[in-house]
């Protein structure tokens, strides 16, 4: 028997009260949309979809459904890849898409403070005039909200930080109703427990953020690319770590195995070859700086035993060099019709990269399936993708997925680096964390009591529930 | 009437059984020493010191004092300001003294694991061969664990981040003597809620961090420095804005005010004249794109109307131009024969900076205090040394911090940036988080129903206890 009520009548006369006519709806156009992210997890209908546009009503939708024990799960753009917005008990589906205001621009602080349903790129895009821009860069046009839900990250992640680190302030709906405020508009901070972060990456099942206050960067003024192939995994690791540990700081550190490269060099107009190649970007004021940044990165590659190397400080040149690796999945996806995509994502410390690297290369080889390798190597993060096209085969990829998630988790790494836990991985929290899990059950008793936020979500699923 | 049991013999014999004899003592030079840290704060002997040597007897310290109801204080080597190991209620002082082991070093994966009681200085003594190091730099020679409990930063921070930002992994041991391990080794993490930076800057009263893994980096191998001085407080400000602004990532970024610059050209073998001066330090790989960047501050700066600006990157010029700053309290203090200081610690965010420093210098002018201004410039962090005596001028100078700390929150900012809440700010915590502070007391009684540890800090303390 379900724990959770139903959306009433009254429940929904009450909801539009809150937002308003014209920010509810139960069509079934409406739930159709709001049922699934861009995982391959299926689908789940809501019973209405609401779209606040304040933090106010945010809360009191909340409370709301705290009172009447109706699951509420929070929605960003819906680009999440482990179902973490899908709303597996029904209830109320609550949309911040139209709370995508900039709510105040600190210039001289390097901060932004925003509503949550505002799209990243959006965002960047209001920033660059100012010569800013808020780092995280997780590729789909994710809103800030659901980043920050989730801890996005993202190719820049190994210089700039994941979405953890560059968040000072938010203010949060709690499962009651109570708005709060987490963190400071100070930089440092050492004041009472760090909400801040428990609230980051918690997938909206302990309180829903409603506005954010993000920590920008100047703009860099030069970029340069450096692509370079390498004879093995193990090599271009050695690279990595060598240039890291060079002091070079990377913007980007960017892995793609042989066969991957051997698809972009035959069908994505690159000319890779078929070897294990690292793309990088480095980030300087000045063009003296990036060149001699990149002679000393050539120089390590080559002591190393580099097969190729190529790279360029200029603007359009450093576009071409990336361009295959921009493309990748639009080209895998051209390249193999009809078929659907289970995108994996795991991490772990970067010297068990190679290992972990052979072990997926083993995996495939063992079950026959076509997948493609592509990593942040710079912070140890692989994802592979796997095709499937029924059920059989989503079932075959996912128990690949397990494999290597407990690879990973062999190797001192984890089962998520970017993506969040949502439905996919919660199966490996007490894998992963082991008795921490039940404090990790403690807070979401303390913060969520009637359990209405984002159910099913993050926490492994207790028997008979 | 106390909640507390106070250390029966039963007790005491029962600590000497987990940790052995010569790790337990009642002895009053061993109380006295455990008394008071850095800080003003009146000291408070406890009743029996522990000094545990592995997690499993820390983790049955804190179950015997969990069971028996006696508070229970960790300790580090005793070096913070705002009395954060003062053991208010007496019971077991648990030294982490005795905990001092690398446990593993993962050059390659720039991460070394380490007991909390080992003190940075010596851990970067020893990373120095490997060519590593780990950038929070709070001055005294504190231990890891003392750092990560009170989320301590330094001057290193505009670049490297505080000690939030520097830690994966944790084995923390619970109230109840439960241990866990919270974080990963995989730098990049989205598993499940954050727990790690629940216990970073809890100053032991969520749990004890009885061991971590910590994130490296190369040793810069060039820095430069600059000194430079401006016609006033809101010109050396902008300066920061712009050395920022430019992508230049400045490593260090020091303020020092007027007063303060006139005191060490008298008296600290400087010689800056009675300006507002900002002190720089830069790093790089290699010495053009210093070179590079120093001639760009210059003309930041120049373009500002400085007064004066001397730069360096010969490593001899360098620290003597840094000679000064890093001999401020010293200098300070022989000025001053006789007098102890209280230290503030406040930060804002960058824009209201120069706010904060006017309110500083009215508010000492009004109440007549010599007072020094020393801060983190480039991350809005500022502190102020005020002199006392005796009880009467401890008391004039607590009512100033209470008027800055207010000022700086007016101004959007914290009341601690880096020293931890401890006893002395336990009080603005309701004004700087509002309903928030309910959320962390709910925090602190599922994690410490029974309140045993480090009781009296970081929360405000109700009425009647």
């Amino acid at each position: 028997m379900s724990p959770f009520n139903p959306v009433t009548p009254t429940i929904l006369s009450q909801l539009t009260a809150i937002v308003g006519a014209d920010n509810c709806s139960t069509a079934e156009s409406e739930l159709n949309l709001h049922a699934q992210d861009m995982s391959g997890h299926p689908p789940h209908l809501p019973e209405v979809v609401v779209w606040p546009q304040r933090s106010r009503q945010v809360a009191e939708v909340l409370r709301l459904a705290h009172v009447q024990r109706t699951p509420i799960t929070p929605w960003g753009a819906g680009s999440s890849l482990e179902g973490n917005p899908i709303p597996l008990h029904g209830g109320i589906l609550l949309s911040l898409a139209r709370m995508t205001q900039v709510v105040a621009l600190h210039a001289d602080d390097f901060q932004v403070t925003v509503q949550p349903g505002l799209p990243y790129k959006d965002l960047n895009e209001r920033l660059a005039r100012h010569g800013l821009f808020f780092p995280p860069d997780p590729g789909a046009n994710a809103t800030i909200g659901g980043m920050l839900a989730n801890n996005a990250a993202g190719i820049r992640t190994v210089k700039y930080g994941a979405c953890k680190d560059n968040v000072l302030k938010m203010e949060v709906a709690l499962a009651d109703g109570r708005l709060i405020r987490v963190g400071s508009r100070s930089v440092k901070q050492a004041s009472g427990y760090d909400l801040l972060h428990l609230f980051v990456g918690s997938e909206g099942t302990l309180g829903v953020i409603t506005e954010a206050t993000l920590r920008l960067l100047p703009i860099p003024q030069r970029m340069s690319a450096v692509v370079a192939s390498f004879p093995d995994v193990e090599t271009a690791v050695q690279a990595v770590v060598a240039i890291r540990g060079s002091g070079l700081e990377p913007a980007a550190l960017e892995f793609i195995d042989g066969v991957t490269a051997a698809m972009l060099t035959e069908h994505g107009g690159a000319d890779f070859g078929r070897r294990p190649t690292l793309f990088m970007e480095f980030h300087a004021t000045h063009e003296e700086s990036l060149r001699l940044g990149l002679a000393e990165v050539a120089t390590i590659c080559r002591e190393l035993g580099v097969h190729e190397i190529r790279s360029t400080a200029d603007p359009t040149e450093r576009q071409k060099l990336w361009w295959a690796r921009h493309h990748l999945f639009e080209t895998q996806v051209r390249l193999h019709p009809g078929l659907r995509w289970l995108i994996l994502d795991v991490a772990v410390p970067l010297s068990a990269y190679p290992a972990l690297v052979g072990f997926v290369r083993q995996e495939l080889e063992r079950t026959g399936f076509v997948g493609y390798m592509v990593g942040h190597a710079g912070d140890g993060n692989l994802h592979v993708t796997l095709p499937f096209t029924d059920e059989a085969s989503y079932a075959a990829a996912t128990a690949v997925n397990a494999a290597i998630v407990r690879q990973a988790l062999d190797l001192e790494g984890t089962a998520t680096g970017e993506h969040g836990v949502g439905i996919g991985k919660r199966d490996y929290m007490v894998w992963e964390h082991g008795t921490a899990v039940d404090l990790m059950q403690a807070l979401k008793q303390t913060l969520d009591p009637h359990g209405i936020l984002n159910p099913g979500k993050v926490l492994p699923v207790k028997r008979g529930t």
